[in-house]
């Protein structure tokens, strides 16, 4: 059945990658799955057709068949679930890698999106200047706890997996902040992660959405 | 294999439920696994030891013989997967449950912990009671849209999930707020979740740690 995922128009990023549909389109790259991709704006975000699929209004859903799933940690789950390549076969590692993809979702990308809240949601307040070093400080905090666990690793537990996948496109948020360079080996890490073959893949093809002509 | 568990030993809840370990009690008592417990205090969280198996210091963590797991997204799944009880047995109703876990901690937790931003670590700040309202709203647009997907239904997709034990246990933090309340049909699922007699003896065997006699 074929697989039908959304995103955005045009991305606020501009084609940086930066938007979930990334991490989708990077597991359908790598697990070797051909999709199509339906274009939405912010208005059609929001409207009942998409909330139906997405009870947030946000991007990017996943469509095959009657099913129809949301948030980018449980479609790439889905993925890496359904065809071989991002979990490791023995059921502890397995475990282990599952226990990554939260550990991205949960610990990591919440005190990065902070930047969000304190640079555009509230970056017209008179507090965003004062507040930005306690932000920057948290992201730091916990980027040295996963510099320390990853060490010289290549990836987070043996092999690529579906936590590396997710946890990579975590960090890749702070690339425009600067703050990733400041960590070496995460750096490397990323890196290593944006090389991937099926992730260049990814990367163009949004890339070419949120470059093309105006309509 | 006998199961392990970390928590707190005197948590800054103290005894409100509100401490991670009490999700992966409440799992581990839905699948009917007995496990023990080991306290750890603020000190030994961020020593060596603890590291080595939860890398960002915090509780609960998860051990059994060889497999040892962080993070309560990957230790509920864990156990989901291994016994019955927690996920549907179609492949579809089981990605779908998968993700509403993601969900509960990507989507709905960031904006609910926020507060423990706003209160807490920035609560002695010159901006903390100007930025409240923000956070507030912030948090009331996420509970709307998921009343919205709730509607009158028991549990967000079918029989009570492992999706549901993440939802419950991320809207719980807000009892203490109040801001709950505010939303009638959340309030009574959440009510549902403690019901439980699975939740019940959770919170029951965290509250006896927590108001245990000073040793």
């Amino acid at each position: 059945m074929r697989i039908t995922i959304t995103a955005f128009d045009r991305s606020p990023d501009g084609g940086k990658g930066l938007a979930r549909d990334t991490r989708v389109r990077w597991a359908l790259e790598e697990v070797g799955q051909p999709y199509d991709v339906r274009l939405v704006d912010f208005a059609e975000m929001k409207e009942p057709a998409h909330l139906a699929i997405h009870p947030f209004g946000q991007i990017p859903t996943y469509e095959e068949g009657d099913l129809a799933l949301f948030e980018t940690g449980g479609i790439v789950f889905h993925l890496a679930e359904r065809f071989p390549g991002l979990l490791p076969e023995d059921a502890a590692g397995r475990a282990r890698a599952i226990t990554w993809m939260f550990a991205a979702v949960n610990t990591v990308e919440p005190v990065i999106l902070d930047l969000v809240n304190v640079r555009i949601l509230e970056g017209d307040k008179p507090w965003a200047a004062e507040r930005m070093p306690l932000v920057v400080e948290r992201i730091h905090g916990r980027l040295r706890q996963l510099a320390a666990r990853l060490g010289e690793a290549e990836w987070l537990d043996g092999a690529f997996s579906a936590g590396d996948l997710m946890m990579v496109s975590v960090l890749l948020r702070l690339r425009p902040s600067g703050l990733l360079d400041q960590h070496p080996g995460l750096a490397a890490y990323v890196a290593r992660g944006e090389a991937r073959p099926a992730y260049r893949r990814a990367f163009a093809d949004q890339l070419a959405v949120n470059t093309r002509p105006a309509d």
